[in-house]
């Protein structure tokens, strides 16, 4: 299992009027996280596109815990929880620097074809990628 | 059981380069449709917060079915799941205008003081408001 | 000279820990204006882009004038200022429903190519829609 | 005159169906690079609004000049322009990281009570910070 770290400063365009960081918000940081945890492992987003390929969201699902406020940095813990010929599953924790959890999330993820969205196979689009994220998955089937 | 519609008109802005709309804009929709629900149903969010209490969310769950793209209006509809003292569940779903559906959703929330955080069960702040989600909750336990 | 409208519900999501609209979103209200202006006289960004073009913004100049809230709609009054061979310039400006002014802004948008952002004159693309603008304009040369 | 740094990683959310970064959230990039010179500068917003007030802006004016793309970091140079007794004029670059300008702008700003939104001089606030904004600045009266 392999964890990636992102550290994130939270924008003040990113509060509401609750005072707090507006919870939609936090599913943008997902995103950070994962792309953070892909450039650790060497691959990249931008040559997947630029190859035809793009990686929609098929589900999140994301519990808070204790709210975020402007002038602290969040963690962003991503890591793969499950990967299989056609899902991907990140799963992530997000932090206040002092280590407590203000959110958990999962992330469900296929490929498809950015011409036509059609999905295809993980492992025929990069098998390295592929093979990388079944051996770092924390479900292993 | 009250289902409650609302229609979005999809902003560029909320496009991203896959050329659909980006995911978390999605949960800022769910939100444009619990404010319709609430407003349908004669309360305010605005007169929630005045007497000090805000509804931050605890969980969103969103599955997406087919993406949505600019120039097309989404609906949203919205509806009561359960409710107990402390939750309430909200479900949704997000159609595209041919009635096929986009994305469906649940979160859930809880009332606490705006001043310090502290969770309060809504039959306490508001007996009729309460009364109304419990009469119109799709699971009445 | 002919002023479009465009009513919009103020979001939670736009709002920040001020307690007013972030300032950034007006800018994309300021999209929704041109968007409904481009509507009323018949015209669509959609089919535009489709034909292979799209218009970025070259320029923003807006002012505040009083802060929008929550619950409070908004609306958008915007125009064709001027209309060169290259250069749009739309004025607008944001109201209060009481008709006070939020806030007043331009935009300045050329043509390009969508496939490799080269301008091209507008009159070339679309020469009933410029003729229309070159109509509308507030400053006639 | 002082001119500070700020580093952007580009998100996926910040791209539309242009394939380049949507305009309006250069503005929220506007916001990152002030709070930057002012971290650099030794002072606090957070402080500032513990303290009872908030600088809203009250013009933004920012001119686009090649567009930006994900997987690029932009930087922000930010300084202040000029400075009266209640008046800061931000002036900023937005940068490639080839040194290339990708925007420029400028923005006003007032100090305003939390409460009541009420203008106040600025110097009354904190002297120590609008005499160094007044040394740093630009412009020079």
């Amino acid at each position: 299992m392999f964890v990636s770290e992102k550290e994130i400063e939270i924008r003040y365009a990113e509060t509401d009027q609750m005072g707090v960081v507006y919870h939609a918000n936090y599913v943008i940081w997902l995103e950070l996280g994962r792309t953070q945890l892909i450039r650790d492992l060497g691959f990249s987003v931008i040559k997947f596109e630029a190859d035809g390929y793009v990686s929609p969201v098929m589900n999140v699902n994301i519990r808070y815990k204790a709210a975020m406020r402007y002038g602290e940095k969040a963690i962003i813990r991503t890591w793969v929880k499950s990967q299989d010929r056609m899902r991907t599953v990140y799963a992530y924790e997000i932090l206040h620097t002092d280590g407590t959890i203000a959110a958990t999330a999962t992330s469900e993820h296929i490929v498809v074809k950015k011409e036509n969205f059609r999905p295809v196979a993980f492992n025929r689009v990069d098998e390295v990628w592929y093979n990388k994220y079944k051996e770092i998955a924390e479900i292993q089937d």
